[in-house]
């Protein structure tokens, strides 16, 4: 059955790869799943057809005969889940590849998501100077702990995995703001996430969407 | 085996549910698995023996044989993957379910995370007062939307799944803040999920370590 998934017909970010599209696409072509992609503009993701797919307007969303899914979580662990190449075998170690999942979308994006929010949505407020070294601490806190966590490894439990495509996907939202510089470690993780075959086809293929 | 999870010795909250222990007592009082609690203080969280269970020192942590498992969503994950109750049989409802998971964690979470860090770390800065309506407003959007979604259902998709013990459970979060009344759906969604037997006994039992 063919895959649809839904990205911005332009991206805020031009094509950096920042868009949660690029999830899905990296974990498909890390499976070798092809997909069909369908454009969809800021207004035309607020009315109601779109809504019925997300109901919290948004992109990606994943459609395959009559599974209708969103949320880049779910949507990746459903790839990884019904394809090899992205979860382990052994029950445990799967377990805990699904633990770094979660714990890239709950406990690090988070932190990541309020930076964003502090330096774009209000970075014309009054307070905004004052207050960002305050909500940088708290990236730093965790990406301290991540990293400590990481240490020498390549990836954080064992092969790459789903963890790890997640985790570094939520990390790179970080590059332009120079923290991940502080964390050598992780600086070194995200551009081995980077320099993967499949994070680079499926990067090309939004980039050629929103160039030029 | 025995499942051995680990709570505040002292919750911040006192006891009214909101630490995340309580995501994985629910989960596990509504598939009938008994478990046992150890406690942790404030300082163990933040020694090597909890970091090694936990890279981010937080509670809760999941024990069971040689699993050790952290990350609330990863923790309640497994315990409705490997035990009947939380998920539907058929593999697209399953998937949906697990989307809301994934929806209540990183879509719903970080707007509420956000106002509780306004109002509890940074409810004394100066800006304080003046940004507060901007993050509820953020919080509101969201709300507006799985209200929408929600409608006139008892739960999200169906029957009630580990999807709507978790977005339940972020709910909660925003019950002190009077912003879950102002969406009579969602506050009664979140009543139907504090009458379920399995919450009461979850409840019952972290409050009986954190009262008095």
């Amino acid at each position: 059955m063919t895959i649809i998934i839904t990205a911005f017909e332009r991206s805020p970010d031009g094509g950096k790869g920042l868009a949660r599209d690029m999830r899905v696409r990296w974990a498909l072509e890390e499976v070798g799943q092809p997909y069909e992609v369908r454009l969809v503009s800021f207004r035309a993701m607020k009315e109601p057809a779109h809504l019925r797919l997300h109901p919290f307007g948004q992109i990606p969303t994943y459609e395959e005969g009559d599974l209708a899914l969103f949320e880049t979580g779910a949507i990746v662990f459903h790839i990884a889940a019904r394809h090899a190449g992205l979860l382990p075998d052994d029950a445990n170690a799967r377990a805990r590849a699904i633990t770094w999942m979660f714990a890239a979308l709950n406990t690090v994006e988070p932190a990541i998501l309020e930076l964003a929010t502090a330096t774009i949505l209000e970075g014309d407020k009054p307070w905004s100077k004052e207050r960002l070294p305050l909500v940088e601490e708290r990236v730093r806190n965790r990406l301290g702990q991540l990293s400590a966590r990481l240490g020498d490894a390549d990836w954080l439990d064992g092969a790459f995995s789903a963890g790890d495509l997640m985790m570094v996907s939520v990390l790179l939202r970080l590059k332009s703001s120079g923290i991940l510089d502080e964390f050598p470690k992780l600086a070194a993780y995200v551009a081995r996430g980077e320099a993967r075959p499949a994070y680079k086809r499926a990067f090309a293929a939004q980039l050629a969407i929103n160039a030029g």
